[in-house]
């Protein structure tokens, strides 16, 4: 464990390496970087370990429009100690353990205390590349450029800033590298199916895509007691790796024959699922998941739809008792829920290790994005140190 | 009251009239009829009032189609006391009040028991002109020909036969018209907003169509606390009727200017509103009610789209957290919710005298048509004995 001393680094510029992205689509590139001390109700945060999640290769590839913003530091699954904090910030410390989340959840707008979903109205204006508060950047390149953030967190730098109302607090003797899983994806899919859908015993689930945060909803839906978990993922493999997560069938999109994937779900579940949820971000997919839900199922939309592809739904099948829920994040209120699903993991409920197939050096970053590329990994932990 | 003694027409045919729809959009002919014995499972009802509805136009109006079924017997929204009851029959006796209604609740089924809608599962197959069971009709005209049921209710007769499934038990002292619009729009309505939406207090509300549905959708959300209440509608008169019900701001679409109804919508919410109803049945203002629910909003759908038009959605406009539901009866379990509504209208809470703007003698169906059709009423109570 770290000390708690006050490290001499308080209110000074720490220059550290980051791992920064000049180009869409291009490799990162490991650079020294400066490091701003952190304004008020911020927290500058070493960062331990990180991972990545799809949306950061989503990010890394936008050539264009509102989200092109190079040079960028990626990263927003993270997990690492406090080095210091700004002016009025005493929910956490020097020394504290904590993860960076991207949703925001400040704890006193009307959204947070009393919302039924996670969404955090604190601040009206966004800033893709800055800081939540004020919008500008806490990093410069060694030509004193600005570097971009990546929202609210970027972590792929040994040390980032984060807004207070994006960190969460973990109990010191978490492991680290599961408390960097439960920053992003697999609580999307935790909370998808404990939160959003609220999954009851004995439903039945339908999960189209089948990457970490697909297998994350499984993973929830088991320990909900679902009576069958049914996985659509084009690669076969899926299937064995998904059991281990509650899978207990599988369909290849491919090899359906002459039925959609819809009628098959609807033969194995006796008239459509109880909850589908989809997890790549297809607008035709999101259709095919709808089709797939029973009359009084639901359709939970996890996917960012990333051709601006708008879906088509026949108002009679919703009128029937259908509904479709689009949840950021999986409807989790960071600093409420998060503590919750470490708490199960501590109680060997939630299996969080099946999650972490790989783990690379933070020299060897670009592996990361090759391994998730080619569907090899669920989720690489990046070691920062190294 | 009526004397709970056995009539002597028990186990017989009756014989009585019916308002008879011989083809789509005629004006209905009071006929004498004759009504069977209830069947096991079944109930004859004596109806003593009932309504029209909404859907009672669109069912009179389908010129082809699977529900263009001719003779017909229209109505769904009526109040009676039970003739008889047919072999397994328990739940009610001669001489219950009782209010037949539309959608089922049977009780038993997974979803009756456990199910978060309202979704019945108890019957597989659907019978759009007969009886829920096996298909038939208990209707003959003076000829001997069969009569078309309409949505296992058919009240503009003075004897119906309905499936103890689709009968709900009043108290005997509930005022019986009060009781009839109990029975579909009206309870509709506000459980879109009490068991839908779940409305909170403070919450902000927006109405599209202030037909009864949408009144009562006002009305739930007023006795809910809810701090705004916008109606949208082409009448505007609507306001001043609407204001009883808690709307507190009126929008007529054609007098926005250069502003979308939404954006209208958004400035007095400042955002979107946390709730939005679509009570008419159009996929362009299903689409308005959906750009007018902001961030963590939801969209309830309670029209029914009459012109096949899908609805066209932004995955990432629901992916910020957006949510919605269609529901048929408001989400409504007739069994279990209505006598809680009725309980609400005793202890002098919910306004249901404000949806009783007319009534007509039996003989006089034809202008509840009218009334309806030039928009004039809310609800017309249709006494049967006249």
């Amino acid at each position: 464990m770290e000390s708690k001393s006050a490290p001499n680094t308080i209110g000074k510029p720490i220059k550290c390496k980051a791992a920064v992205c000049r180009g869409a689509g291009e490799a990162l590139v490991i650079e020294e970087i400066e490091v701003a001390p952190p304004k008020p109700w911020e927290v500058r945060i070493k960062i331990v370990c990180s991972s990545l999640c799809h949306s950061d290769l989503t990010f890394w590839k936008f050539k264009s429009g509102p989200s092109s913003l190079f040079p960028r530091i990626l990263g927003h699954e993270a997990a690492g100690m406090v080095e210091s904090v700004g002016e009025n910030v005493d929910e956490v410390a020097t020394g504290d353990m904590v993860i960076p989340v991207f949703r925001r959840n400040c704890g006193e707008c009307r959204d947070c205390r009393f919302g039924k979903g996670n969404v955090c109205t604190k601040f009206a204006v966004r800033y893709p590349g800055g800081m939540p508060r004020d919008g500008t950047s806490r990093f410069k390149d060694k030509d004193g450029q600005s570097i971009h953030h990546l929202l609210s967190v970027s972590s792929f730098s040994q040390y980032t800033v984060v807004d207070i109302t994006h960190v969460v607090k973990m109990n010191p003797d978490f492991p680290i590298d599961m408390a960097c899983l439960l920053s992003c994806g697999v609580t999307t899919g935790i909370g998808a199916s404990w939160k959003v859908a609220k999954i009851e015993e004995g439903s039945t689930v339908a999960i189209f895509g089948l990457g970490a945060v697909g297998l994350a909803v499984a993973e929830g839906a088991r320990l909900r007691g679902a009576s069958k978990v049914i996985g659509v993922d084009l690669i076969p493999e899926k299937f064995e790796l998904g059991k281990k997560f509650g899978l207990t069938d599988f369909i290849n999109p491919t090899t359906c024959g002459e039925s959609s994937v819809a009628e098959v779900i609807q033969k194995i579940t006796n008239g459509g699922a109880d909850y589908c949820f989809e997890c790549i971000g297809l607008a035709s997919l999101m259709q095919d998941a709808f089709a797939s839900s029973r009359q009084g199922g639901y359709t939970i939309i996890l996917g960012v739809e990333m051709h601006g592809k708008p879906i088509s739904i026949n108002p009679y099948e919703l009128l029937e008792g259908r509904t479709i829920i689009g949840c950021m994040f999986g409807g989790i209120k960071a600093k409420v829920d998060i503590p919750k699903l470490a708490q199960k993991y501590m109680q060997k409920e939630l299996n969080l290790e099946g999650f972490k197939t790989h783990e690379v050096k933070f020299q060897d970053i670009n592996q990361a994005f090759d391994l998730l590329e080619q569907k090899k990994s669920l989720r690489c932990i990046i070691w920062m140190d190294a």
